[in-house]
């Protein structure tokens, strides 16, 4: 099967080119013009020709202490591709106590036979022992080449600096990447009481009760650690110019850190958690909307390479779930985005944020390289998966829960006018959006097994 | 009783003059000249007239897990005035679950009677609870206004974050000072079992397991987590430009931080724990001594005022103590210095380091003053406690173990020159040295309850 | 003759202290109590007693393209001394081609007969060639022992860098201060002309031309420079952020740089140019005032110790001198101040801004010690010219052209509600204000020739 | 034409893939497999297939106070193409009072008829005023885009503050970049004065006479000038941590700064100077050669994105010409380059100072980009010219005068073994080099007009 992308202007990395793109396969055979017969044509006239996204901070089905993600690997990924995006690299857990290849099993079972695109895993550890320690090397032997530890959420996820020390050795010897909630969750909690003692417990003191001082703090501090074990470290949703700095820092003297902001730091703000009523809820999720000047400063770190990914940290609970608690406390955690990732960042192209090349470099192509998934997947080159998106960029629309594809009930970008649209969408040569609509098979996205990055 | 101090030159924090100090009963009445008739009269022609010496980081009789510091509070003190200081703040501890109160009275017992000069308490919290935070009200009640926290010692003394934030908000709502040991313990520990695991124990391992940027680290979230609390973090012991550089940044942006060195981070190193045999077991203490290099940033850090307060951390171990173990790990933490300090900061005056009134104002002045002791303590002028010492400048002579007044059965600075000696050393007016020889009376110090200082 | 000052409370850089003054012919002899019988008594009680102060920085009779400054050294230290300073430092000029010499005699000429206080001289150099290098040594042999240079105003006083360097490498062999003028000229220039091309020449964009990244950038290529040449450098009328920020990089490298602001950089802002008409000409300076955000930085450089100095900048013109111009280019720069800054610095106390000591240390000691008047002048202390101002610091007032003692007819602060009357000020031991009254002596002033302070 | 690049890895700034190259005439057609028969075809299998080199510094036939640069355009850029870059960007220039259009036009002649590769121009300004402001525009017409100013050279060059600031202000009208030599060259005659004067004429003091502080001063300046002007600057010849320091600032604050390096900045160091008899004078550029120390920060700017082009500054003089001079300030300031770039920037690769596809995006297409020829140049796209590189990385080595295509008599890394070769090189589709020998014909190389880059 040969199939012709044709007329297009090829979008990479590097490149902005009129070209053709030639599938023979589930792959990119060729870039250029001047091929031979094909089987299917697919005209892509005054369109761009784009990698599929890759999200590599999604949270399909998490359990939760105030319930569990809306989205299953099904509804998920169907508006994962529908927004343009054919990776992603979801959290697996485990329980205190479980073996991690158990809980990675339990979760490949929820999305085999249900994901539409091809997915891989990153293991969130709880507890760091000996056990722990030693079963990493098993996740890194099946394709898990990063672990996410927490710095956070105490009682739940937290370990404290020495066990997240042991895991960085750990990770170090295997080659794996550590991705890192950067919060300092112990005085965090402080607060969270004295706020609540106080009455003050609307979704704005949520934003209060986490300041950008304790992640800045809490990813200077993650830094530190890595630099001494001597492995790479990965800020995960970094969200405040306090945090961007404690990167840069790192870097200039040498460290070798990465980082990735999501859309929602990037457009959203703390005023949002100050819309009335529940809507005010629904902007609930950690680390928490920023005030708007910290906006300008993700931007320039976008820019400037000092940010390298914008992932989603796509993880939704219904009205009904965010409307559930009188108090912040209560409230999920947890913004949908996967859908709309791709297109919004290409709104800051148009707002002269970033450049076309750097528009996809963010979203697909640093993190496939960061994680372990290029060449595969992130770049349209010969060899390549062919997972390419067909974007309409003067297609104007207003983005909607009554439009969109995620099973949750709203969206943070309610009525906002975008430009631009994923009109046709292919994973491996395989068509799942045409036309703007989706056309998938549950089951189509196979398991990625990542090889530790350039940055392990 | 009026006992005049003639002809000598007047040092304090600003001024340098050639005046006469008049002392009527335990205060200073007067500095100048054109006095009435006196009982005695102290020559001081060719000399400098200092205030005492304030030292506020002392540890007599401290218990530790590898032994007991070998100065109780009568030769440590006996020490103290010999060098010049004639106030101290020791730091009072508590066991697990034990009243801060008894613990308090404990180490007054071991004080009253004994002491030959002035002194106050730190309170060391082990532990922040309910409990112990109400009981920190009576403390500040009873004239201990400074708490210590520790970000390091696992077991023994250390918090986490949590912890050390509660503290730190009742503080600030008591109006005391956090006192703050800016290591992380966690991964120091982790290193330590590495270290020992991989046979490297000698006691220079002692330094590479505590690596100055775990020093910065703590150092930077202390701050951080002060200024969310609203309460002034004073730095004990800091030994790194590391640290100083957190300190720096604190206080460029407001933060109200406080820091303190000490005469071994200014002037040895971590080459003198690579002595051979049990000699390099007598420089280990913590944080450990750090490359030579950083020597001149810290002697900087005191110039323009980053660094406040040399202190000494005085906490001796005999040599059959420093040698009773074949590891780094089993090695009692800790050096002598109480007696040295005054002379030791002089030498740093004739070095160019600091200036004359720098070198009163952080050996006496601005301790005083951060502490709550001040303008009894800490200063030469009318009304102040008549601490006084005559300074000789030009008196050349070696420090050495066989004429120190200290327990210990070493010196960190054996055989050293040095030009200085405190030839008279009066407190409250009462000689405590004279001729340099002392001539003290056990119990003769007084407890001194301490006011939150402008700090607080 | 002995005279006491009796019941106060004097405060010096260092102490706060109860106690009485003792002065005998023009020295201070004691401070303390208990002294023997006294020609005449000051009550002091409920008062200060603190050091005359010392303003480094006035331009009286100064004359500039746009006019020649309305206060002479009579009007200028009458004013200065009913506000408690005791003490000037102006700046001397020369002519191009005229012998440094020649033009200090010329200042000398006016202030002589005239000057109610003691003052002493800068040189402004606005050329640098062999001759006038040789010619700094005389200047040095005189007591004038610092040497303004400007980076600033091209065809009057500016000189490009290669002369900069040329006289820093000599003031370092003379051992003399460098005191800059940090701003760039040239790009200032280019923005003037925009301006006024574009039509924009309110006095608010006086402001606006000169930028204050423009200081910022002047500010660190002089310290760097003076590095460089092995010389202090001293950073006059320091306005911003920016400038700060400069200081405060070379300080934590190393550099030998003292920085002084002014009262209207830390209470007044570009807001003030903006009233309407005459009125903003009326706060026409250079450097211009800032938006009020930097007065904060200002502050707290002050408590820091970044910024060691307070001094005025006394360059007053009256309203009509102010008013002549159309646009702003013609308006002469320049503001009254001699007479407020002890007072405003001691709303700074009372808003918690700085303490007592540091009032005193920034006003007096400070600029007397950097300067080369020290120990003469800027304490209290036995063998220091008893310049002394009994401070009422609940005395409430209103600022006003119509009470004040300069030759301008208007005040910058004019309707400001302050607290705090120098109530007696005493130069040498003769009084100069009493009750507030002014009842000195022309020509009383001496001038004063300077060391190479401990700066130098 | 079709042409067949057949089995390499092609690599270009983003990708690493193994795919065929299909030239059709002067353009690249296609990158993939697959392809329709063709006419030639060039077996790349075990080699890299890369852009041709860009290298926008050069001088060729520079004539200077000190001598002629000893290539021209034909023996240059045969060095080039025989090193794998195919297109150079000069610095023409003027006389004073010259117009520009007249000093291009001698650029144009000496190019055309000898260059082998294609070629663009900057213009090096020395003077700036009206006319030359009113000209600048009529470059820009003619495709030079760029224009070079120097805060060094008095006399030769160098412009004032308020030269750069009209000139920066002109280009931003103009939307053309400004290049900077960025050293403070007015302190630096005054050195070089100092030394002869003091006997220190050795080749090593000429480094000592340029310190880095006045790089570093001088890069800060023209930042916050061009950001005061609103246009790009490009920092050229970038050699020291203290220039690196002010990019990155720069940058972080959100200034448009660009900064190249050379590779004898990154790999040679001030001790080259200290080599003995003529040889030190071989390593004579300005700016100097670094301590080694620098080398490191270098790399690690290239690696995060702070430097974000390699050029050479090709400026070669004979031995005879560098050792005509008793005295450092008689050496002519060059050093010869263009050749060995690319294969000294893959040792990088080899070291491990930067990853492959870096290695092509600093050397190619990072300065097409900035300098207005992309994707003419630059990339290996289809409709990019086909300039091609086919590099054996494993090919060993040794650089040497003997061997290379300069007419400069010396190598600065004679004797060094190095990695890799360009075998065959291809402008246009016209091979240049084969087998790694040069088969070009002079006047081959078209000159450029570039576009404002997306910098400007």
């Amino acid at each position: 099967m040969r199939t012709l992308i044709a007329g297009g202007t090829v979008v990479t990395a590097t490149d902005t080119v009129r070209a053709d793109v030639l599938v023979v396969g589930e792959q990119v055979a060729a870039v250029g013009s001047d091929f031979g017969p094909v089987d299917r044509t697919v005209p892509a006239t005054g369109r761009y020709v784009i990698p599929g996204g890759v999200d590599v901070h999604t949270h399909m089905g998490l359990v939760t202490p105030t319930g569990v993600s809306c989205d299953d690997f099904a509804t998920g990924t169907e508006a994962a591709a529908c927004g343009g995006t054919t990776t992603i690299v979801d959290y697996a857990g485990h329980e205190y106590g479980e073996p991690l290849a158990a809980g990675l099993e339990r979760w490949m079972a929820q999305a085999e036979g249900r994901a539409h695109v091809d997915y891989g895993f990153h293991m969130m550890l709880r507890e760091v022992d000996d056990r722990v320690l030693k079963e990493m090397a098993g996740l890194v032997a099946d394709g898990v080449t990063s672990f996410k530890l927490f710095m956070a959420y105490p009682g739940i996820y937290m370990v404290d600096d020495r066990s997240l020390f042991r895991a960085m050795t750990r990770s170090a010897d295997l080659g794996a990447l550590i991705v890192m909630h950067a919060e300092n969750g112990g005085p965090i909690d402080v607060l969270v009481e004295r706020f609540v003692a106080a009455g003050r417990t609307s979704p704005v003191e949520h934003a209060h009760s986490r300041p950008a001082g304790l992640e800045g703090e809490a990813t200077a501090r993650a830094i530190t650690l890595a630099e001494l074990a001597g492995v790479p470290v990965h800020i995960a949703h970094l969200s405040s110019a306090d945090a961007l700095a404690a990167v840069r820092a790192g870097r200039d003297r040498g460290a070798t850190v990465h980082a990735e902001t999501c859309p929602q730091y990037l457009l959203l703000s703390e005023d949002d958690l100050r819309r009335p009523g529940v809507d005010g809820a629904k902007y609930v999720c950690s680390p928490p909307l920023r005030p708007a000047g910290h906006q300008e400063e993700l931007w320039r770190g976008l820019r400037l390479g000092d940010l390298e990914v914008v992932a989603t940290d796509h993880c939704p609970f219904t009205v009904a779930q965010k409307a559930a608690a009188d108090q912040f406390p209560g409230i999920p955690n947890g913004l949908p985005g996967v859908e709309e990732r791709v297109t919004l960042l290409h709104e800051g192209v148009l707002r002269g944020e970033l450049g076309l090349n750097r528009w996809v470099e963010v979203t697909a192509t640093a993190p496939a390289r960061l994680f372990g998934l290029y060449p595969r997947k992130g770049t349209i080159a010969p060899g390549s998966d062919a997972d390419l998106v067909v974007f309409a960029p003067s297609h104007e629309r207003t983005l909607s829960a009554a439009t969109h594809h995620s099973a949750v009930d709203y969206s943070c970008y309610e009525g906002l006018r975008v430009h631009g649209l994923p009109e046709v969408v292919m994973q491996r040569g395989h068509v799942l959006v045409e036309g703007g609509r989706f056309c998938g098979t549950p089951g189509a996205g196979r398991y990625l097994p990542r090889q530790p990055g350039p940055a392990a």
